[in-house]
């Protein structure tokens, strides 16, 4: 199968904006699964809630929802990508994995960073594994997530082939930990991130880009620059994950040892 | 406080040359935590059982730990290193921690690698913490312990500040490996491997160096080519372990929510 990774540059607060850049960029993509950056539909630098109320989405509901399952079924393919999502009076920072056929699944980032404490709640949803039509098991975990091992070892054991993982990168360390989360889990991984800076009520962040599609031993498939729009796509066997030999006589699951292990 | 980790290459089944080896390469070393490799009293590349039992000791006991109990006192200074050790009719691929007040704690490697299997029982200490003297919190895991991301994790839960990690490495992650367990855990890692290439009853297995000590961000703080023996040294804070601080609203251990993690 066929996996990419897009970035892009979002703008805070222009959703028509962002989806117009996604859906060009996705126009001639001929992919299995793409998957897009954390909060891409409106951007990062929040200052107040309302801000946030004013653009977040209904899981399964709202103007990005419904473009991009529209693309999801034109274009035959999976779509991962993150929203601020809205349920009730609660705000979440969650990432929507659109399947071509229509079914979609919501994941709430469990590992919030910094500033998004003042606007979201932490996920409740844990870590679940989705299979695709085509029988892919997918996981998503978003940004942060990366710096608790817990998060791709909990998708990994419950059966995730896919790891796919929306971010907003300002910390310089995400990359170099995703090549160990798949090589200690023999997963597939694939972080997106988004590029450009980001001015609001006086607090500025720069994001970081270098996207990247990783094999089950950590390898580089597939990445892209640090400022640069586009989409980076790699032929992978996703059977390869079900695969967790390390050697004639080690298994990276098999060997592992819970009841020594402090939770 | 000073920390060193020594590499040096070992010869199989010769204990007096070891010792011989390890005492000449401490001799004037002014430290006060020294780490050496896994196994490093008896080499690696055993071929049958009865090899190991001729060289093996009882925790606490034996030639090896008496020499390195001597050094430890003489040099007011902690000492880990590897060696195989029987108890009864089993044998295990074990850590010594011997402290300058002569408090020694034994650690038996949880997760063994390959043909270690045809020769060792599987640990059953699990990782524990130990206090030195001068209340330094030292937690050991042994070489592919470091696949298994729930070891470091163990033990920085339970209140390691510096990790002492003995190695024969022959797979080419590690390194990399521990700069991530030390990132996520935020503790000092340890890692001191062997050099140089065995061979017994027609197997060959080449060593790789590069040992290397490591802040609590998985930063470099010394370390030592991939084929001389030698020592390296680093100043270090090991209260600077205690702090799990990541960005003002995030903690490396708080924000962890086990509730939703598999073990």
């Amino acid at each position: 199968m066929k996996v990419s990774v897009l970035q892009f540059e979002p703008r805070l607060l222009d959703k028509a904006y962002n989806l117009m850049r996604i859906t060009d960029l996705l126009s001639s993509l001929k992919t299995d699964l793409v998957v897009m950056p954390e909060l891409c539909t409106s951007g990062y630098v929040f200052s107040t809630k309302e801000e946030v109320y004013s653009i977040a989405e209904v899981s399964g509901k709202g103007e990005a929802f419904l473009a991009l399952s529209n693309i999801a079924t034109k274009n035959n393919c999976s779509i991962v990508y993150g929203y601020p999502e809205v349920d009730g009076d609660k705000l979440y920072n969650s990432s929507m994995l659109i399947m071509p056929d229509g079914d979609y699944h919501n994941y709430r980032k469990t590992h919030l960073f910094n500033r998004e404490k003042l606007f979201f709640s932490p996920g409740d949803t844990g870590f679940q594994v989705f299979t695709t039509p085509a029988g892919v098991k997918i996981g998503m975990m978003i940004c942060f997530d990366w710096q608790f091992p817990e998060a791709a070892r909990t998708l990994a054991l419950s059966g995730a082939q896919i790891i796919c993982h929306p971010t907003n990168l300002v910390l310089p360390w995400c990359q170099a930990a995703m090549k160990i989360r798949s090589l200690e889990n023999r997963v597939f991984t694939i972080t997106s991130n988004r590029i450009g800076t980001e001015t609001n009520a006086g607090v500025t962040i720069s994001f970081t880009g270098a996207s990247q599609v990783l094999n089950t031993k950590g390898e580089l498939l597939a990445n892209l620059p640090v400022n640069k729009e586009g989409i980076a796509t790699a032929e992978i066997n996703p059977l390869e994950a079900n695969d967790k030999t390390i050697t004639e006589r080690n298994d990276a699951f098999k060997d592992r040892r819970p009841e020594l292990y402090r939770l």
